[in-house]
């Protein structure tokens, strides 16, 4: 079994994963706030790559969906939730189904889609993915969703965490083997080396500073968030 | 001032980097064979992309010049010298013109051509470059060559040598944070570490081990070669 580790969705090539599980992390903040959601006890979350999709979704199939996302990091007009996992509290998303579209995230979801099976994941979920993918034996391709199509170094970090918890039980790639170096480079001091990162400068100019230490917790939800059909359920 | 990392040529923008000094990385063994063919006393070495383009060189050009280079890491028909360091002693190269074609070095350099200055670099003269990148005071783009198009662990490893020395200079990307950081978990086991890369095992099956733990050697030649008007000199 193989690890392999795309940086950004470009280098994610569907014929080549088709029979490998795909993991896709956005730390900053997309898989975050998911499996936030999902611990707060949200039905499901549909992602969804335009705006414009996220109202037809609703419309047509999910009248009573909560719309949530961001672009630029911010609020989209008419929707209900940005991409801060400080808004995907138990009051708000409990039983409910999310129609969720933000920049790099979602589209890294749909990108996977084709994998034989799709997890998203974060440093706050990340024990719960990896005793999933030790159990399932099967070869791991973890996409980072990356920021406007760019490397991140969050997303490569939790990459690093993964292999990190892995590695006795798959060969590395030299990428897996990259991502792990920089996790235990980091992994002591992850907020003041994450912060220099360039999403986390940019997310704290916009006042989300507590959202950036809250994505660099580790292990807090015990869940594993699946992609199927269109459809993040557990 | 700037520091930004291509992990493969094929994220090197020429448009993006006209102001940038480009400084190229190929460890496993083309910079690293550039620099000690340069400290045994050779003149000039011309990269050329493909092997037909060596034999017209030196027909055309350089009739006296050493054809040098590899093809899946071995010594190419009619030619000199292969891509080992070791093959580059002062007996064999003293005073003379090589013509290099390497899978993925002579390639780099091609593409790094049209940046204000372009240095080739390695382990083995680390020091030499970061000191010409200090004095000169220019935005830095490091061009990791990686192996057939894909990332190369060893490469990354060196950039991060470079992004280290660098750091109090430059306003560092998401990318020269990354490899500053596999550097630091790599940097007191290097050879053994990299010996899990897949280029260095491929080495390895081929015979030459000595080449990868030489190849990782720092600071052992205080020489900047530069490439100019296709061809380096010191």
């Amino acid at each position: 079994m193989n690890i392999e580790v795309c940086f950004t969705p470009d280098e994610y090539k569907t014929e080549d994963y088709e029979k490998f599980t795909a993991v896709v992390i956005d730390v900053l903040r997309a898989t975050t706030s998911i499996a936030t959601a999902f611990s707060n006890g949200c039905r499901q979350i549909v992602p969804v790559e335009q705006v414009n999709q996220a109202f037809q979704k609703k419309e047509q199939l999910y009248p009573e969906a909560i719309l949530a996302g961001e672009r630029k990091g911010l609020l989209i007009s008419g929707f209900n939730l940005g991409n801060s996992p400080l808004e995907y509290g138990r009051d708000t998303v409990q039983d409910k189904t999310i129609i969720m579209t933000t920049t790099n995230g979602t589209m890294a979801l749909n990108k996977a889609a084709s994998a034989q099976k799709v997890y998203a994941a974060a440093f706050v979920n990340g024990m719960a993915i990896c005793s999933k993918l030790i159990e399932e034996k099967r070869s791991v391709v973890i996409l980072c969703a990356g920021t406007e199509g760019r490397f991140s170094v969050e997303d490569a970090l939790c990459a690093g965490l993964i292999v990190d918890r892995l590695q006795d039980h798959y060969h590395l790639s030299d990428k897996a083997l990259a991502v792990q170096a920089m996790y235990e480079a980091y992994k002591s001091d992850l907020v003041a080396r994450v912060g220099q990162s360039s999403h986390a400068l940019y997310l704290t100019e916009l006042g989300f500073a507590d959202d950036v230490k809250l994505c660099l917790q580790h292990d807090v939800f015990n869940l594993a968030p699946v992609f199927a059909n269109g459809v993040l359920t557990l």
